[in-house]
């Protein structure tokens, strides 16, 4: 396995000079590309890594999965999908488009407009610290906190954010104060992990959501299953359905440069690599992504039986 | 089994009086809604049957699965994909907003504009009776004929499948003669399935590709993955995202009332339920299916280890 | 004519049952829909009058003439249109659509976007006094104020609007302060007008600028000329074009229910009628211009010689 | 007059470089893009011409004014706009979005879509021999016949054309045989006229559809009206709003080359350029046209008095 991980890292690195941080916020722009680093756990919990799995990053859009299975848990699902789909959009991360046709309503709650609708709805009940516990658990890793740089840094080119949390507003979805919606939702992505936190969460998720030792239940049943089937249709922006071809594994990107990937009962994956591809996912982290699926046979349908 | 069968039965029924038929061609639109039939094949090739499991009906969209594993066995993975992607729209099965904006490609093999685009791949090299005879032959079923009374209905009620050739013509992506490609794909849309076929055919797929009992190669392994891939993310219209956190079953549906379901490694599952939502999906397949995956615990995600 | 006007002025009556009072600001939504009133003013000065011809009310998307001819004198023609179009768009007046597609211009200075961006080049320079005194003078009435009840209540409901001015600014169109620059908007659109007040202004327009009885120039000739073709193309929302053909009049409409009309070199007129149809245009206020340019024949292509 | 319209001619002649022939028909293609000429006819019917202006081309887009005030002539208002709009649309001229969203109507009878409906309502009833005498009858130019190489070039590349008109059919908007309706439109595209048989039309159009010497009626007074409001807000394909602004002439252009324009009361201009902008205009012609309107004071709204 540790040849394996090795393996992939080699080949990832080949891509990087393909990719770049992203630009439109200042503090992400200036990480240096170079960084890689790739983590499986596996449902034994042993631990495989190669390359810079603990060097911490921003979240990101990674913290999309963690606000959805947060408020699944807290609102229940009705309250969370009364006015928010659950479809693949085939827009970019940022669209307005979708939103603002006929559907009025964000398409699923892993692009920035249905995070936001997320994360309105809890901004009047809950905490960003009841929020960070939360992460902090299901990521097993004390030490997550917000990197206020990279915050102050997004607060101040967020407008597109701005404009998407007021046209929800417009439509009556986002009924909390918008300011303070839009600061719970940027702290959220302010988040600094490594890829070791991502591995962690990714087992969680794998295993249903109970802890991978002691099996006590650290994230609801049903929400795992809700957030793995969306990861699947809609987690890597708009490049979701050809991950799912090539890679089939339930994955999430940010645009730090971070990817959480769930092997179904099997093993987390967590993967660092900040040279982003045009569509905002780690361009060496999908390849060795695609590496590991074929060379492990992780892929949902693996043709072996 | 059996007994979970029939009540999943009673579930559909009770959904059939909230569908139709579908109205715009007028051969489907004659058809009694209040059929409903369901087959599940277990990899053991035990058979289990409920309702109306034995009468014909057209495959409509559910031919876009065996088109695309034809071509892709006989032109390659490349060719298909070359002005094609493979990302969910999130539009209707018949749109052309995407199509004729940004991407100038159709977005997926299992809408309207990419299934015809795959047929026009096809059409210069290959016939009709090529691909009827493997479509009978993936599906175990000699008597799949072509209904020409409801081919010959959907050839006089086609303009918008019309429209959507011509513009792909116009866009270069379709090469050879256009009414031809339109025969081609209307020819495969009106083969007459049952709900067995699609049961078979959904075990061959959730067996890698081959046969059942004698482990022959029927289909080529990675077109089995691919499309097994798609079917999750586009099979179901702009209803996947939803369809896949509930049920989590790779599935495609057709507006004749069939849906293929292919439970990995475990089973092929056909319906036949012609009272359609407003999607176009099987109202009250889609309510059985939703009631055996929970029942049966099929969904890919299943909270169970 | 005064005969004419009071016929023209008992049409309109019939048609305010079929319009509403825009809804979507409280304050616009409490007033009186039965107010009508119609002016016109020739260009030897002979004021013409019947209804509610003296009643105040906000001046709304009516004030974007009267920016953006400020903004030509004051920054020129070429960096008013650096970044904006003069396009008719053919969506409604606050639609998001086109702004966020390929352009990524605002369409043109009468719809809200490219309104906004005009105000947003003048924020940094120019005072709402400045503004004000200009809108004063252009109108020939020294008792415009702002209306401070439709101020505030429109800032408490104008998501839609912040919305597109954050859109403008993650664009680089915005460049200066996005909430003084709204706030500054909000102001114009909550100007207090009568009928006589647009039907001065509408007068000026005619006159190619100078003031109708002493020549004295007020507006920029060629700043009036453009308005004069935008107000054409663009002037009544996204029923422009079947208002050129059927009246014929070069008309800017706001939601406060005023229509400001130009016949070039011949009259101004001023119309009050809160009654809207259902793309933002006093419904009554169309009717009578329509019986209006037929009477008179005012239509820039009338057909007698 | 001469020595400007000269002098229009030497400026035009700057910008041919800058265009380009249109390329997606291989006759038109294959025209000398060098080709320039412009005929201004005053209303006391004096002739000037400077240039190519009696070359033949064909008319292409210009044609849709023929068609559309001989269908309003024959079949009247009201069924002509019963499934069609008068509204600019800020799209391109052959663009499905529009026609395909919301309002499911072409958006004016200037783009292929509505001028394809157009010919839709005509073509049960009247032969193309109907209309091409109509069309030498208002040019007054008895030599125009259709270009049959054009035409054929055009038939053998007309797929989006055609794409267009089976979605126009799918909607229920052609009714009549769209293969029949493909021809008749794309016969009168192939007229082949000259800069003077448009002068001619303009001069027709600009005497409110009266012979210009006998004063006997040619065209409809109120289909001459509604023609001419139409051209100014949408003759132009996608940039007839800035044309409105900056030449202030109701036009209509022809990838062909061709410019008709219409100057109220006064005069009408013809030009032939096929060298054409990235929005299907004549790029010297435009030029031409502004340099006439501000030197002769030919703007609609020119400022002098």
């Amino acid at each position: 396995m540790q040849k394996v991980l090795e393996e992939a890292l080699e080949i990832g690195k080949q891509y990087i000079e393909y990719g770049n941080c992203a630009s439109y916020i200042p503090e992400l722009a200036r990480v240096d590309k170079n960084n890689l680093g790739v983590c499986i756990i596996t449902k034994s919990v042993d631990r495989y890594t190669a390359g810079d799995t603990k060097k911490r990053f921003t979240i990101q859009s990674i913290s999309k999965v963690i606000s959805l299975a947060f408020a699944l848990e807290r609102l229940g699902h009705e309250k969370v999908f009364e006015k928010m789909s659950m479809e693949p959009s085939g827009d970019a991360f940022d669209s307005l488009l979708k939103l603002d046709m006929a559907s009025n309503k964000p398409f699923n709650p892993m692009i920035n407009a249905g995070a936001l609708a997320t994360i309105g709805y809890l901004v009047a009940d809950f905490t960003f610290e009841d929020m960070l516990e939360y992460a902090r658990r299901v990521c097993m890793d004390k030490n997550i906190v917000m990197d206020e740089t990279v915050y102050e840094s997004e607060m101040s080119h967020c407008a597109r954010n701005r404009a998407i949390a007021y046209l929800l507003q417009s439509k009556g979805i986002l009924e909390h104060d918008v300011e303070e919606t839009l600061k719970l939702y940027t702290k959220m992505c302010s988040l600094s992990v490594t890829a070791e936190s991502l591995a962690n969460l990714g087992l969680v998720l794998a295993s249903g959501g109970r802890h991978p030792e002691t099996g006590v239940r650290l994230m609801d049943a049903e929400a795992v299953r809700l957030v793995k089937s969306i990861m699947l249709t809609c987690g890597m922006y708009d490049g979701s359905g050809e991950f799912a071809v090539r890679v089939g594994i339930p994955s999430k990107s940010g645009v730090g440069g971070g990817i959480l990937a769930v092997v179904e009962k099997r093993m987390g994956i967590g993967i660092y690599g900040p040279a982003l591809d045009e569509k905002g996912n780690s361009i060496a982290g999908q390849k060795m992504l695609e590496y590991l699926s074929k060379t492990l046979n992780l892929h949902m349908f693996a043709s072996e039986l």
